[in-house]
């Protein structure tokens, strides 16, 4: 598939020169949180030493720089803004694998359950703190424009959260909610990571809002997939073992439509839901066959296709010259048909 | 003491200053969110009915409005300043007791103990997140600077809780080691809050600095007092239990100085503290008595002054005109000589 090594390319080099800050950033930190921190990012184990391996797409400071480039021919302004939006991202995985007890992310132990809770709160804490301190330093005029719009969409972040823990002690929560929610977890960084491009690349104020619409469709279509993927998705290709949000009894958007809008089935689903024995290899296929009996996944697919459509939107509101406009497409595409 | 009550006067005529923004702000969250805020910072129970009582001095907002009196003349430009300290300050409140599993603060039981871990880290990271929208918000032009101090300081206030959990592992924690741990914990803000005042009163660099010394030295004079308090304070002033930090076997600063430099005294109390068992009152006052023996108190009583003194240095260097003079000295004789 040309059109996806072509975006691997295009996300590699935007982490090639986000690296140097993100890197130069966390070195301020003391040992403990800078070993901590660095191996969360992906740079080192446990005890330090470095390791090959990837750190993750990093999705995010890559929409900054394209869209830095789209709107001022290149990327550069955009770094500090990269560098602020990657170290919010990993702030917000870290306390929200402590909030949710995962033991696991990306193939590797997570770091509450390596270095306890303190510590993970702490270095979640402290990457907040620096995204902060980066973009205070960047001398650019529009950087504190940068940081009031990442501050609010912080501050959405967290709401997502929130709800996310709110919801797990309820029965009853409707698609409207977890839209909302899924605004707020996905949406909200994604669409600042847009709008900080525009701004640091020198947008004014209604073009950097018409590219934050389309980071947030863009977040919005890609935590549709995300839940596709957790129980249609490969492992070898998703990293999680197969029917991994069923297994979990986690409520995701394709199972929340179909259990609102599925009418018959969708009631035999809230009974596999309601059952709170560990479910068999068999029990799982059939939930996952109820879910698209009731027609969740055609759903969560056609909903997926519309956010990417809608972003496409925005960018024709944005203005953007016709080659950026072409690897803002194949991001959109990319992140809408992520190894479905 | 008419300087105390001035003082008292000072900070209470800042907190009405601050507060409304302080409201504002945390009106921006979520239902929930902004109902554990809002009876945290002592404005409602854990109903949210609205509650009389006191929300605390407010020492670190005061310090940012008279220090940007001092500076222009007026607190207002000062405010937002206040505002995000304080926010600051609560965000690291928060998470500290839950890291300390403490359960009680200021007569009223800690926000994780009531709504439990997951609630207090999102509640910490949105105050957090507050703090920086309001600078981002703040039209002044001196804003990012006053943003970027904010950061740095968060940064080491962060750092000094991250050696406040590693010692609590450790036998052999020297002085310098405990000084520094306290110029991050409670040096850092309260230096960062003269800072800000400075900043956004329109101070150039070198007499912001000058202020920030003035506010990180009467921080480590509040913390030597604070230790001193936990020995040897009246319950009925400091509102903790006679001996709480003995009884709780925590290592402050007059006990490390006298592990450290009280000769064979110091040896028997290290004897005392290494007893696993729960101290008796009468073993409880025998640790305070080898203490005052081994001149930890002593030492305690006479840092806290040498502070005072070095931060009416710093106020040399600043040049404030004598009646701001005044009430910052009273604010750091106020600080030393707290409830002592």
């Amino acid at each position: 598939m040309p059109a996806e090594s072509n975006v691997l390319e295009l996300l590699a080099r935007s982490r090639d020169l986000v690296e140097p800050q993100l890197r130069e950033a966390v070195a301020r930190l003391d040992d403990h949180t800078r070993l901590v921190a660095s191996y969360h990012l992906g740079w080192c184990d446990e005890e330090g030493r470095p390791t090959s391996g990837s750190s993750g797409k990093a999705i995010r400071p890559g929409l900054v720089l394209l869209v830095a480039e789209a709107v001022c021919g290149s990327p550069g302004p955009g770094v500090p803004g990269g560098v602020a939006v990657e170290l919010v991202h990993n702030f917000s995985l870290i306390h929200d694998d402590l909030m949710d007890r995962d033991t696991q992310r990306r193939h590797r132990r997570t770091v509450w359950a390596i270095w306890g809770d303190a510590t993970a709160v702490l270095v979640g804490d402290a990457l907040a703190c620096l995204a902060d301190e980066v973009l205070a330093e960047c001398d650019a005029p529009p950087a504190r424009r940068a940081g009031r719009a990442l501050a609010v969409a912080t501050r959405e972040l967290i709401r997502g959260q929130v709800l996310d823990v709110a919801f797990e002690r309820r029965d009853d929560v409707g698609l409207a909610e977890c839209l909302d929610m899924a605004g707020g977890k996905t949406g909200a960084l994604l669409g600042a990571s847009a709008q900080l491009g525009a701004i640091l690349g020198g947008a004014d104020e209604t073009t950097s809002d018409a590219f934050q619409t389309y980071g947030w469709e863009l977040g919005l279509a890609f935590q549709l997939v995300d839940d596709l993927l957790g129980v249609w998705g490969a492992p070898e290709r998703t990293g999680k073992p197969v029917f991994s949000d069923l297994r979990a009894h986690k409520k995701t958007l394709p199972v929340v439509w179909s259990l609102e809008y599925g009418g018959a089935v969708g009631r035999e689903l809230a009974d596999w839901f309601a059952d709170p024995a560990t479910p068999t290899e068999d029990s799982l296929r059939q939930a996952a066959v109820l879910i698209e009996r009731a027609g969740g996944r055609e759903w969560a697919l056609a909903e997926a296709d519309e956010r990417v459509r809608k972003a496409g939107k925005a960018l024709d509101a944005a203005g953007v010259a016709p080659a950026n406009r072409d690897q803002l497409d194949q991001l959109a595409q990319f992140v809408a048909e992520r190894q479905l």
